[in-house]
């Protein structure tokens, strides 16, 4: 790692991904933030950054589909999985001072954040409340700052909300209350780099692959890892786009792909499969 | 089934999923239109009406999580998979008679669409034009009907255009181009209900479980399925909500649970996994 690396991440600024990308490379890092995965993605690719920060996977929403397809779509992309990060989420109901609970009339977040809250919102909020989707909880919170309901249902226009992260609301002077979530609420980001990074103490590696066509290829494909008692901690299907009902598969395992037993279980995968790439071999927390 | 059984689906109306209600329920049944998946599955539980209708799955986008997640958060629901319906989709370009690719400044659409027709919107329209989401692919064509741009970024009006279905068009008197896509593009939508219908020539059995907390509990879940000779057509992970990075599993697998072979891999599996529900054996098509 550079003593100062560039650092892309999926923005815009203060949302979930740059507060993880800084827990990951501290304050004195230099942050770009990237309108799209893809973006962030390309700019690893074109070397314009050293790392590049997304979400991966959310404790109650699941995968970030988009990050995985980013996989499939670009199968020979150089980007390495080089590391993760998680971070608890919480959650905080963003209005402007002085707003009464009773006198909201909509609220403004990412779908993810929405779907979060939904039984809160339901709980704490008039009946006639209205849910409108925003691409990032930042937007959502500039649209209470600076009064423009984009959807212009709210009258007057203070009496907007955002579901949002603290240090928005600080940014604009906004209020900012947390709404308890009685579930574990993290979320999982992978660090994408074009190097290897050094084997840790605990490993993880990250490997997608598309099966052959015939029946029992899934439960062939995990032979391997049973033999060699490796764990799987994840496995997720996504549909190839290849064909329609067909599918590829991550998975991602313990122990680090320059481990013997590790090499051989992907060795004996890869003859099974009708295409395999390991994304990335790097340390856990 | 009744001989004219009523029909809730996910709407609004000419939305994909009513135009696959029709296509098995036929033109004479009657049709209600619920705003969110949870509606569909609450009509059905109360009995207010025979059967339901909600997407699972697009060939390219993959599994409708809210749909998985209704079954995961409500364990107990008394509700049935029925059966399953399948529809191609062909997406439209739509707009006022008479606007030019070269004129239109933001297309609205449901996000599933909007991610469908990435490719083409790149290449066809202006550099500068501005994608927004919708709740559906009916909210946006309506957008375009009644010239409202909800992002007000459009000007002059007539300018809007809307991905959607071509029903949807023809009602309102708009154009409808077919925007072409190389691949297969298909969702599945699941028929709910209360009752068990009557078993086909070929069967589908769908499944819920739950794994114990222990290396290799994936695998040992599916060595019965592999010790009879069951096939399995989809398996979709789904974080259980109860912890981080714990997970649930929905299994499609051929077969009617009132088969001895599929009997027995069922009895099999329950004893290796802390939950198991069989959410419906239906015949296919």
């Amino acid at each position: 790692m550079n003593s100062m690396p560039t650092i892309a991440y999926l923005g815009p600024e203060h949302t979930n991904t740059h507060v993880a990308a800084q827990a990951k490379f501290g304050r004195r890092s230099t942050y770009v933030h990237a309108p799209t995965v893809d973006d962030v993605f390309e700019r690893v690719e074109r070397e314009q950054v050293d790392y590049g920060v997304v979400p991966i996977e959310n404790s109650l929403e699941g995968t970030v589909t988009h990050t995985l397809d980013r996989f499939i779509d670009f199968k020979h992309t150089p980007v390495n999985i080089v590391g993760e990060v998680e971070l608890r989420i919480q959650h905080y109901l963003i209005t402007q001072p002085n707003v009464k609970l009773s006198e909201i009339q909509a609220v403004y977040s990412h779908p993810q954040a929405l779907a979060q809250c939904r039984k809160w919102l339901e709980a704490h909020l008039p009946k006639h409340i209205r849910l409108f989707e925003t691409n990032s909880t930042s937007d959502a919170v500039n649209a209470v700052a600076v009064r423009v309901d984009p959807a212009r249902v709210t009258q007057p226009l203070k009496n907007l909300a955002a579901i949002g992260r603290k240090e928005a609301a600080k940014k604009f002077g906004l209020r900012a209350m947390p709404i308890q979530d009685e579930r574990e609420n993290k979320t999982r980001f992978l660090i994408l780099g074009l190097g290897e990074p050094r084997r840790g103490t605990r490993n993880k590696t990250s490997i997608l692959f598309a099966l052959k066509d015939r029946p029992g290829a899934l439960y062939d494909s995990l032979t391997p890892f049973k033999r060699e008692r490796i764990n799987l901690t994840k496995i997720e299907s996504r549909p190839s786009k290849r064909k329609a009902w067909e599918y590829s598969f991550f998975i991602d395992l313990e122990g680090h792909d320059t481990e013997p037993r590790v090499k051989r279980a992907l060795a004996a995968l890869a003859r099974r499969v009708e295409f395999l790439k390991v994304l990335g071999s790097y340390p856990v927390r």
